[in-house]
């Protein structure tokens, strides 16, 4: 059975579990808290799985696969059903954008271990860090919303009718935008997309507070 | 013919080109000044291209491409031949996985918006925003190679005895990390393969120095 080391508040690890259920593949969930002890993900055992110390880690076919949006792309590839990438290159090419601009532009500034290093290393403050975390949460989803914007009338997620890799990104993207009261309310194709796939039972089953490690 | 927007020190335009001279497809560069005139990134011309106002962009069958990987997955789709990505699915997770852990982890940490917001907005100082920029791209290179080690015997380069999507991406991180100084002394893998890469004349053609607009 495939394994997912998951943390119940990790937007990387929400990606690849809205991914899991949306496959409709069995799966188990190992809990890995990243702040109990010292953060689990930073002891041996886990560091063997990952020498970065991040989740998700999906153990698949004797490897243990990292990188949410490669987790995905695999599950993708062998469970081809239903598909989360659409069948032409350029559309292709638009829902990895659209991923990416989640996974590279927004969520590695605001990251638990990035927040820390500002906070213990560079003493930024609490405000300075909040302001940080404000300014990249909003400019980068105010280019998806402008991103979004221009195809809104082609479907009902990021692309098309049913949920791609890019709303796999950018459902946990707003869960996190909002926990951390960034501004989201000038947004309305990325919260009426966000709406739409928190409809479905997929998504709700890959959510935080529905993981066993919530509390 | 297809049209790349580029900077020549961006190294996200860098992995780009790196995958078209090994393609070998026919391209025009069109060079962007992140600097001059307040950014050309950021001019109502560009941000059409790209509301997000970075590079790359590539102009390919009538749409404007973007994000790094996402450009050179479709050229990998529409050009199949070298291949970037190996053919089976767990390689092809490793492959992507190296990339992503570039991608995601150490380089948008890394670049020019986000070390400006460290200056002006976060007022860090120089030490501060050197410390940053050294820490990220050492802990990120750091982990890259302790997965590279443990399958250098694999091949020459990231993923077996051919460049690929991985190489793409690691070859212009080496480029950063060395231009600001960063410890790349205790990466024997890492650099190894870099510079079998870069004893390959498309890996030399994509190189900032070759560029239109180096300066």
């Amino acid at each position: 059975m495939l394994k997912l080391h998951s943390y119940f508040r990790s937007s990387a690890a929400f990606r690849v579990r809205i991914a899991l259920q949306l496959k409709g593949l069995p799966h188990e969930i190992i809990p890995v808290h990243l702040l109990h002890g010292g953060g689990q993900q930073r002891q041996p055992g886990f560091l063997d799985l990952n020498p970065a110390g991040l989740v998700p880690v999906l153990e698949a076919g004797g490897e243990a696969l990292t990188q949410s949006l490669a987790i995905i792309e695999y599950l993708d590839e062998t469970h081809p059903l239903p598909p989360l990438l659409p069948a032409d290159p350029l559309d292709r090419a638009r829902v990895r954008a659209l991923a990416l601009e989640i996974c590279c532009d927004i969520h590695p500034l605001n990251n638990l271990r990035v927040l820390r290093f500002l906070a213990h290393e560079l003493k930024v403050g609490e405000a300075g860090r909040d302001a940080w975390y404000r300014h990249w949460a909003e400019t980068g989803l105010e280019a998806i919303e402008a991103r979004l914007a221009r195809r809104a009338q082609a479907g009902d997620f990021c692309h098309g009718d049913r949920p791609t890799l890019a709303d796999c990104c950018l459902v946990p993207q707003v869960f996190n935008a909002r926990r951390m009261n960034c501004r989201t309310e000038h947004l309305p194709t990325v919260l009426a997309i966000h709406d739409r796939c928190m409809a479905l039972p997929e998504f709700v089953r890959a959510a935080p507070a529905q993981q066993p490690d919530a509390g």
